[in-house]
């Protein structure tokens, strides 16, 4: 029998262990110099210094982990990505726009890549004016990712890999953050379970069997009273968020809009420094299919067995943490299958990112035990049976647990 | 660069060009004699002759398209999938429990497969019921797929391959044979579009906003007066539907569970014989990957580039056609993304499975346009910018057609 799933390096591909370009930099960068909280008024695009622009492009170069590509994308605004085009045969767009070109394809591809590109940078001015007011009203602000991303193994794209996440982790973690007096900008896969609305079933005969029709006049509809008891203090408490405006929503569907939107909104956020935290809950596919390398079409079934080989998608956290908000108070999650390994990839992934704080996890226990992992602890939470029958969420002593975290964070006592 | 997607042979697995046992004797199985209607108190498990039990299995010889193994499976009712058993190293199960396992993988997909065997018989036994309720009080029945099938890649699975499909088309299509007067089977990917409930946002701000919190005594929720306009008629053609018991609502999730529930309801309807519609909406995957071929835990992205070989799932259309239902009326989808294969690949499919009706469809114009397609004719049917302004569905063009398509299949006018 052919050995069937394999992670093993790309025929023709350079030697994959050797890092790529991107994650060469992003090993090698010397950290970047720590900045004062930029002042809410001095909130402004961060600007690349001139004298710092990359020497070279496309031949080869390793560009810094700054680099920047102003003169092509009309900003200065993009950073370490910006070195993708070279190692993908690209060149014109920087990385967050490059990649949704090499993933989204060809003459589609390029369109949905200019979308993508005006959809973030709207998002990022939304971003910036709704975290100023929540800082002014008081507020922390959190970034929550939640959901899974989804790549097109085509570019009319029938077929996609997604990753395992219904989003839960991500809503009630959100639901928390709120509570706690955090403005949440919440960036989700569509459709994905979102705050307080996970209360309602999804669509289906539950749903619809959650309301009926009141006679009137006028005929109108309400909530069946045994839909109420869950459903009116999620309604309270989201139109309260709604109200005080702490709950803003984005969302992604493929993996290009997600890389997009985070870069953006990371921008946005990074001039109110470490009183940000990125809360990174979504499950992020690892893999993609450059698009130069994807069929248009449908694959035909006719043609006999399938075999797909998948690049790496360069990790996010690294630009995140060393050049787009490089003050912030940086959680990542890591869920795993198998035991034996979670702790070590978790210490790994501090060691590799500098960020605070991992939250270690395996897909069968997810919902009732977590491990919080920094550099210089290890700290189990998880749920009783007692708490369990009581319908306690495992997300609300994470949340609260890093909630005084990031507290000791800014004041540097950690 | 390295050739990525490619429809190919896997290394090592024997030439998918020539069909698999399954398919060589889907493709050369003598057509059974059509039987006569089952009366419904004669309805009952088909019984295996006992003298046409396979000779043979595990040796590599072809078992015929109606082999059951019921020494092994304890009931003679198990067909044509029994050989996949042979094909793919197990022995024990009877297809649709065989592909389960070897699609959930080792011990946790045994487990699984038990589980899923156990819901398609339970799920059998219900249509049966409900079914002889429907035509008894005068309507005709429609098993209706809807939405795309979950692929693993891994036991334990995190990655998951999907077909793209909303499960709009079947859930629209459900609505206008309610509509018609069919008792509808809606066999539904979770979480995918239901018919009705798709006048309900997403979840989402947009599915909270549609509710208001209203004072009381006692407090209630009722539908905010813009979600009015849609959500009454929908509610209420719901309740008269669910009133005449004209739904009857089954989910899968993977591709396991949708082809043992294929086949469970297939079995519980053909004793209703030509009074039957099939309507294959549902995106089902043409690939997976065999369990003993499955990493057991998440495939770890630091080892490189992703290469995965997936093999073919044979085609249900054929046991459905030849056996399960042999007298129903059956209608299959076919969606491409290339306009100039698509007819060829209709004819083709008609050809080959011997049902009645292919409806094809382009990806990008699929909610505008079809085209229908038998053996002796092929009409399309679209909408006018006008119909498209009023808010007509295509779907009501496409169950129109095809009630009329039935009617004349049933009186053996074609």
């Amino acid at each position: 029998m052919s050995l069937s799933v394999t992670a093993q390096r790309a025929p023709g591909a350079a030697d994959s262990r050797r890092p790529s370009p991107i994650m060469r930099e992003a090993a090698a960068g010397t950290p970047q110099p720590r900045r004062r909280p930029a002042q809410l008024a001095a909130a402004g695009p961060l600007q690349c210094p001139p004298a710092r622009r990359p020497r070279c492009r496309g031949d080869g170069a390793v560009l810094p982990a700054w680099a920047a590509l102003p003169a092509e994308v009309g900003g200065g605004r993009l950073g370490m990505a910006a070195a993708l085009p070279a190692e993908v045969g690209g060149g014109r767009l920087g990385m967050a726009a490059a990649l949704p070109a090499e993933v989204g394809g060809g003459r589609v591809g390029m369109a949905a890549a200019a979308k993508v590109e005006a959809a973030a940078a709207a998002a990022e001015e939304r971003v910036r004016v709704w975290a100023a007011a929540q800082v002014a009203s008081g507020r922390r602000v959190a970034l929550v990712t939640s959901g899974g991303t989804q790549v097109p193994l085509e570019t009319r794209a029938v077929r996609f890999l997604e990753n395992f996440s219904s989003g839960r982790r991500g809503a009630v973690s959100a639901e928390c953050l709120v509570s706690a007096g955090y403005g949440v900008c919440f960036l989700h896969r569509a459709r994905s379970v979102f705050p307080w609305a996970r209360v309602l079933p999804p669509p289906g005969p539950a749903l619809l069997d959650a309301f009926r029709l009141t006679p009137g006049p006028p005929p109108g509809v309400a909530a069946d009273p045994d839909a109420l008891p869950a459903l009116l203090p999620a309604l309270r408490a989201y139109r309260e968020a709604a109200d005080a405006g702490a709950l803003l929503s984005l969302e992604f569907t493929d993996l290009n809009e997600y890389l997009a939107l985070l870069r953006a909104t990371a921008r946005a956020l990074a001039p109110f420094g470490s009183g940000v935290m990125f809360y990174l809950a979504a499950a992020v596919s690892d893999f993609y299919i450059p698009a130069s390398e994807m069929p248009e079409h449908k694959i035909q079934s006719s043609e006999g067995a399938l075999q797909i080989t998948m690049k790496m998608v360069p990790k996010m956290l690294s630009p995140l943490v060393k050049e787009w908000a490089p003050e912030a108070f940086v959680i990542s999650f890591k869920l795993e299958t198998d035991p034996l390994i979670l702790i070590d990839k978790s210490r790994q992934a501090l060691e590799k990112y500098r960020h605070q704080v991992v939250v270690a996890n395996i897909l069968e226990s997810r919902r009732t035990s977590v491990i919080i992992v920094t550099k210089d602890s290890q700290t189990p939470l998880s749920l009783s049976e007692e708490e369990i029958a009581q319908g306690v969420e495992i997300e609300e002593k994470i949340v609260s647990y890093l909630q005084g975290q990031h507290t000791l964070f800014m004041e540097k006592k950690i």
